[in-house]
C-alpha cells in the first residue's frame, strides 16, 4: 500500500473506532417520511410555483450557466433576482453567487487581509471560518455572543490601527440561538468596524432576515451574506450591501470570479420563493408557532430559528432516537462531532411550514414520546 | 466616510485608474449573439434533451436539495449521476459537490495540512490555489509544466518525510495546453506522492477526459476532480478516485458536509449531458476539429482543449477586440489581469461543438479579419 493509502485507511479506522464514521443515504423522489431533517424552513424547495419556476427557466435558458458571470455567464434572471433580494432585504445591491458558501467566502476574502483584524464569534459556520482562514487576516475567536469581548477586541484593534470585521450569524446554524445584533452594529459603527451577517437561517424564518426586522439595513457598516438553499428552497448566496462593495466583489472576490455563475433552474426558483415569500408572510409565522410548540413539548427552550437542538447524553443516543424516528415516518437531524462547537450530539429537528398540518401534530406527539425513552 | 468607505473607494480609484474595472452585463435568454466565450464546449447546456431532464428534475424533486448531502440532501439522482461518472471516466468511485471550485477545495482541504508537501503547477486554477491555502500545507509552486522541477521537489519531500500531493490541470484553463500527465503519474508512482489532476477542461473535449485516454485512470494514486459545469453543461463539481478517498471526503472535507446539496435541475442536467456525451463522441471531434481550424486561421498554436488563446498587445486592444467581435454578432472572451498568470492580455474563444455549421464558418472568417485589424 502506498503512504496515502495506508494514511486513508488509519483515518478511517480511527473514524469507525470511536463510531463517527457517516455515510450518505440517497432519498427518492416520493420519499413517504416527513423531512424534520432539512433546510427547507418554508417548505418553498417543493412549493408548485416554485417548481415550475426552475423548471420554465432550465427550458428557457438551458441547464447552466456555461461561463464566470464575468465572462457570458450573467443572465437576466440574475440580474432581477439580485434587484428583489436587495429590495426585501432593505438593502442597496447584492450580488449572487453559486452557494452560501462562496458568498461567505468571496465577501471576507475580498475585503481582509494579513493587515486586517477579524473579531469571528466561537459558533460561527464552518464556510466563515474557513473564510477568515483563506483570507490569512489576524483572527480573534470571541466567546459566544460575548459583547463585552467583541468591545475589548474593536479597542485593541483600533489601538493597532487595524481594519476590522466582527462576524457573526443573526441565526446561529447549531443552538438556533439569535445574535446581540442591535449591540454588535452599535459597537461596529463606534470603532469604525464591518459588522458582517450572516442571514443563512434568519431569512425567511423572520421575514426580510433579522438585520432588517432590527433596523440595520442600509447602514453602510452592516454586510449581509444569505443562502437561497434554505427558506429560499434552491440552491446559491448572495452578498448585501453597498453598490460599492458589490463592485469590489466583481471585481476582486476569486470565488466569484473563478466559478460558473448559478444555474438557471436554481436561480428561478430562489426568485419565485422570494416572491412567495413576501405574499405569504404566514409561512414564517408558521414556521416559528411550530417551533415554539415542539420546543415546550420537548422541555428545551425555544430558538430564534427554525431548528430545535435537543441535547442527547451521547452519539450513540442520538442516533438510536434518530434510527426510532425514521422508523415512525419522521426524518429528524443527528449532529455529532465534529459538526457540533461544544462536543454534546444533539439531534436536531426543523419546523417546516412545509410540512401539512396532520403531519405536524402526529410528528410532535410521535417526537414527545420518543425523545423522552432516549435522551 | 468610514475606513472601510475610504478603503473600498480607493481600491476602485485604482482599478478604474489602470482600466481594469469589470463590469457584469446580464445577457437575455434568446441573446441572439454567437456565444464563443462560455464553456459549453459540447453546446450540451442548451440541449433539449439536457434542459428536458433538468426541467423535469425541478419539477419530481423541488428546486433545492434542502439539506447537506450527510442529511437529507442525497438525492437518488446524486447516486445516479455520480456511479455514471466514475463508470465513463474510469475510476472506482465519484463525489458530487455543489460547484468544481468545491470539488477542489474539498479534495485538496481534506488530505493536506501542516505536515503536507504540495507541489503546485504555476498556472494551477484559483480554485486549486485557495485550496492550498485553505488546507495550510507547505506549498512549492512549480514552474508550468517542468516535469524536472516536479522530479526535485518530489525528491526533497521524500528527504523530509512529507506527504506528498502533485496538482495538475489536464488541460490548463488559460494557456489551453495540456499537462505531461504520464510523466507525471510516473513521478508520483516512484516517490509515493498523490497525483491529483482537474479535468475541467478536459473531459468532454477529450472523452472521458485526458486521464482516461492515457490509461491513468483507476490507478490508486492518481485523483481527478471535475466540473459539471463545462463540457456537462450544468454546475457542479466532482471528485473521482477510490472509495476510500470517497468516503474520507464524506466524513472529511468541510467544503462538501457544511453546504447544500447540487440542487435537482443542474444534476439530471449533468447526468443527461453525460449521456449525450457518451452517444455522441462526435461532439468531442467537432470541437476538436474547430479549434485546430480557428488556430490556423488566427496563426496560434492549437490548443489541446476548447479555448483557443489570442496574445493581444494591451488590455486596451484586447477590449476593442471583443467589442468590435460584438459588434458583428459574436461574444469573445477577453481575460486581463489579474486572471492571466503572466500579464497578458488575451482574447479568449471557444470553439464549441453547440454552434450551428454557418454561424461558425461565418464566425471564422469575422474573427481573421477582426484579429489582425486590432492585434
Ligand atoms: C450559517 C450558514 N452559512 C452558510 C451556509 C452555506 O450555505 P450553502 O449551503 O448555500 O452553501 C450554511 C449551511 O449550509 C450555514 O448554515
Ligand atoms: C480548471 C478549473 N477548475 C475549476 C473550476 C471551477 O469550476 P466551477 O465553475 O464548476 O466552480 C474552473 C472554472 O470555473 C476551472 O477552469
Amino acid at each position: 500500500m502506498s503512504a496515502w493509502e495506508t494514511w486513508l485507511a488509519e483515518q478511517a479506522a480511527t473514524r469507525e473506532a470511536a463510531g463517527l464514521t457517516r455515510r450518505l443515504r440517497p432519498r427518492a423522489a416520493d420519499d413517504p417520511a416527513v423531512d424534520l431533517a432539512g433546510n427547507d424552513y418554508l417548505g418553498l424547495a417543493r412549493d408548485p410555483g416554485v417548481r415550475r419556476a426552475a423548471a420554465d427557466a432550465a427550458l428557457a435558458w438551458g441547464a447552466g450557466a456555461s461561463a464566470s458571470r464575468l465572462v457570458t455567464g450573467t443572465l437576466g434572471i440574475h440580474d432581477e433576482l439580485e434587484r428583489e433580494l436587495a429590495d426585501y432585504l432593505g438593502q442597496p445591491a447584492a450580488l449572487v453567487l453559486s452557494t452560501g458558501y462562496h458568498a461567505n467566502l468571496a465577501v471576507v476574502t475580498a475585503l481582509a487581509d494579513r493587515g486586517t483584524r477579524v473579531l469571528s464569534d466561537a459558533h460561527i459556520h464552518a464556510s466563515l471560518v474557513d473564510a477568515v482562514r483563506l483570507s490569512r487576516a489576524r483572527l480573534t475567536v470571541v466567546p459566544h455572543s460575548d459583547v463585552d469581548a467583541v468591545r475589548a477586541g474593536l479597542v485593541a484593534a483600533a489601538a493597532d490601527g487595524e481594519r476590522t470585521i466582527v462576524l457573526a450569524e443573526s441565526v446561529y446554524s447549531v443552538l438556533g440561538d439569535a445574535a446581540p445584533l442591535v449591540e454588535l452594529a452599535e459597537l461596529c459603527a463606534e470603532h469604525d468596524a464591518l459588522l458582517v451577517v450572516d442571514e443563512a437561517h434568519g431569512l425567511g424564518v423572520h421575514g426580510p432576515g433579522l438585520v432588517a426586522t432590527l433596523g440595520l439595513a442600509g447602514l453602510p457598516h452592516v454586510v449581509v451574506t444569505a443562502t437561497l438553499s434554505k427558506s429560499l428552497g434552491a440552491q446559491g448566496g448572495a452578498v448585501l450591501g453597498s453598490p460599492a462593495l458589490r463592485e469590489h466583489l466583481v471585481n476582486r472576490a476569486r470565488p466569484f470570479i473563478f466559478d460558473t455563475g448559478l444555474a438557471p433552474a436554481p436561480t428561478a426558483g430562489a426568485l419565485a420563493a422570494l416572491r412567495a415569500l413576501r405574499a405569504r408572510p404566514e409561512l414564517g409565522t408558521t414556521v416559528r408557532a411550530r417551533v415554539a410548540e415542539l420546543a415546550d413539548v420537548l422541555g428545551v427552550a425555544a430558538p430564534a430559528g427554525a431548528v430545535l437542538s435537543v441535547p442527547m447524553s451521547s452519539p450513540q443516543a442520538a442516533v438510536a432516537a434518530q434510527a426510532a424516528a425514521l422508523g415512525a415516518g419522521l426524518r429528524v437531524g443527528c449532529f455529532r462531532p465534529p459538526s457540533v462547537p461544544d462536543g454534546i450530539s444533539r439531534l436536531r429537528i426543523t419546523a417546516s411550514a412545509g410540512v401539512p398540518d396532520d403531519d405536524w401534530a402526529r410528528a410532535v406527539a410521535t417526537l414527545a414520546a420518543l425523545v423522552k425513552e432516549h435522551q
